[in-house]
């Protein structure tokens, strides 16, 4: 387990206990910001990158340093239609002078968003409970889902992170440092040929079959099958389209519900739909949404079947004082508005495509690209030792180091930390995609 | 158990099933809105009034409906230096432009905010964590007790509400519409002469004793006594001052925490102290703060000791991506400063101080007003029967009503529902309390 320390390490700003930051080279000025981080936040302080940004503002898919540098923003999902997008600052601007208060009366722009979001999903998705987070979406998905089957079990994939409450935690095996998941988890590889050979979805419906038969051995009940549509902290895994309708199946057919956490590949990231689960041909029972909601405005939601929230409410009822605030909906109500004036799907369709091209171009001349997985501008390249091709974590880390030094920021993923995830906002430009393979292979041709 | 689900439709707006709204006196313009509301929320919709606001603006302590009726409101917490603050609306303004983004990067206003939030407590608790809600924070602080304790045991009051996360509703008794929380939660009955005498802080210390002996004693370990610092769900209580230290004591003796929860009565509320803890003379284990503290921008924060926080990051770490984001974090601070700036704390002393004072006075001539409980602007004024003194929890639904009609939103607490809950936003004006007693003493005087 000792593992995971170091994947935290290798994004994470993590000089030697004790270090004198000045000499260690940050200058004195970055050593006082981060100290004073770190004397506020405590133990709980994660910096990126060696040397940590000082960010003092954003715009499209640009960070804007205090010394004036610019930084190509390759990581950042949650401004999905781009930083500062004119819309959302507009919307929220107008909204938070008028009138910002919880859903316990009628308030057009928490009403008008409801239904703009629900028209985005097929039936029998017809109710909305908004929430402030994915954690918090996740968190009630799992209530909802133990209610209705009345089962604790879940099963996730080997490094799934679903959020991080106490419930949430538990079905996030790739939060533990320690030890692992209480025994009514189960997890399965994720969806891959080296898992699961040729058919993958038939062999991940199978993992996921056994993993309740284990569940229901153990006494525990099934509750749910859970996993990000685009498998993220499992290292981005998307493909083959259509590989999670029979897992989904074998949820059903053994009484638990399919929840799908749209956190990450959710509002057109992937190219083609909106939902990640639409490229599976499956229709979940419960969907989370969190991240690019409100473009940094906290917004969550989970959307589901009618039958499924009603006897939630005669046992609990749900109420979230700040989810689906009036400044939250404007901002989730522009980011719908964005996405389609701007056709930034598409955007993320054509770029994203781009990018894993002229991957394929450079990886002749760059052995430590491995193999390239995702969708649309979801993308996970897996870093590689050139002598014989195994995962190559300390590369991946050097990458991120070198290509910040180069002003593109970029992230790891995967549970050993080798994968460099691209997941940038959905507005990067064709420019700006190239700009990123030219410094990726400058670096690595070195 | 069926009492909670009276209880929550004495404040909520609850047709009966099928009935006709526009014939049921909302007319089409109220009664179509409602409908679009419960098409999307479904059973989770829950609307306050009998007759639903259709509210467009809000400033200071007034909300405007679409009619162009202007409401004095007593109920709303949240926008706790008022609806739409000027200073509040221009830092959201500002910072949304700027940057707004997660906190793995060096950014002023988040800095700033932590140092100036933190200046606020008294050592040790020194480290600070962001979430979005107090439901993360009260989630979060669970997390944090019951690694340090070993045990899972936590003791509430008996009508007490923390949050709607899992595992916070475990410790919320007041969400239970059917049975209970769990054997790990024992609960004891509020700070009150009826079940203590007149040694409530001791009666309470050793109510809080015996539940932790009752709890060890069915195996479960003891982590946390988790307590609103003015009970709030439980009916508002408030006094006498210090009665928690006793109990905080015991706490701690038992080889547990105490866990102040002031998303209630924190940020000045209480008139004398910016945290309701302070009331007590007790410096809490850790401290959870919601609602108000962005007056309805999404934000929450767990303050704690770094001794608490140092083996959490070992094991887990915490991570939230909109926790204490840029714009979360300038609404925080000009919260802040709006509240020393604009005297509220001494105006919520002056002007609760003012309600009490009027509400004795009108007593005599209104026998339906019973024990007058709180601290500065949160207030409970108990309404009995004007015959006997029994609570009378169909009295206060009529007048939270009848208030309504008036011009004046107000809402219930208690296990029974018939405490008054004042709980206005700080900057209420003494001719804003006057006009509410004016009402309150028209109706009752019928």
């Amino acid at each position: 387990m000792e593992r995971k320390k170091e994947i935290l390490a290798l994004n994470a700003f993590a000089p030697a206990p004790g270090a004198d930051l000045v000499s260690a080279g940050l200058g004195e000025d970055l050593a006082h910001r981060v100290e004073r981080r770190r004397r506020s936040f405590g133990a709980t302080s994660v910096l990126f990158y060696d040397r940590p940004l000082h960010v003092v503002a954003a715009r499209g898919a640009t960070l804007t340093t205090a010394d004036g540098a610019r930084y190509l923003d390759l990581y950042n999902n949650v401004p999905s239609v781009g930083h500062g997008h004119p819309k959302v600052v507009a919307a929220v601007r107008a909204q938070v002078g008028q009138l910002n208060i919880h859903s316990r009366y009628l308030i057009d722009v928490v009403d008008d968003y409801a239904e703009r979001l629900l028209a985005h999903f097929p039936a029998p998705l017809a109710n909305v409970a908004f929430t402030c987070t994915g954690s918090e979406s996740n968190d009630l998905a799992l209530r909802l889902a133990r209610l209705a089957s009345g089962g604790r079990g879940v099963v996730v994939s080997e490094s799934a992170y679903h959020g991080n409450t106490a419930a949430v935690t538990e079905v996030s095996p790739s939060s533990y440092r320690k030890g692992g998941p209480p025994s009514f988890v189960r997890t399965v590889p994720p969806p891959h040929p080296a898992h699961y050979g040729a058919d993958v979805a038939g062999g991940f419906a199978r993992a996921v079959a056994a993993a309740i038969n284990a569940l229901k051995a153990h006494g525990h009940g099934f509750a749910a099958l859970l996993v990000d549509t685009i498998f993220s902290s499992d290292g981005v895994h998307a493909d083959p389209p259509g590989f999670l309708a029979p897992a989904a199946a074998a949820a059903r057919a053994a009484g638990g519900l399919f929840i799908a956490d749209e956190v990450q590949p959710g509002f057109g990231r992937t190219g083609t739909n909106m939902w990640g689960f639409a490229r599976h041909g499956v229709v979940p029972d419960i969907v989370t949404l969190g991240k690019p909601m409100g473009n940094g405005i906290a917004l969550g939601a989970v959307v589901t079947r009618p039958d499924l929230l009603a006897p939630f409410a005669d046992a609990f009822g749900y109420f979230n004082t700040f989810g689906g605030s009036p400044v939250a909906c404007a901002a989730g109500l522009a980011v719908l508005e964005a996405l389609a004036e701007d056709g930034l799907m598409e955007n993320a369709r054509t770029v994203g495509a781009r990018i894993a091209a002229r991957l394929a171009d450079l990886r002749p001349a760059c052995p430590a690209i491995g193999e390239v997985r995702g969708a649309g501008l979801y993308l996970g390249i897996d870093i590689v030792a050139r002598a014989d091709g195994r995962p190559d974590p300390e590369g991946a880390s050097g990458l991120i180091n070198a290509l910040r030094t180069r002003g593109i920021l970029i992230g790891a993923a995967g549970p050993l930390g080798h994968t460099l995830k691209v997941r940038p906002p959905l507005c990067l430009t064709a420019d700006e995609a190239d700009s990123f393979i030219d410094a990726l292979g400058a670096i690595l041709r070195g």
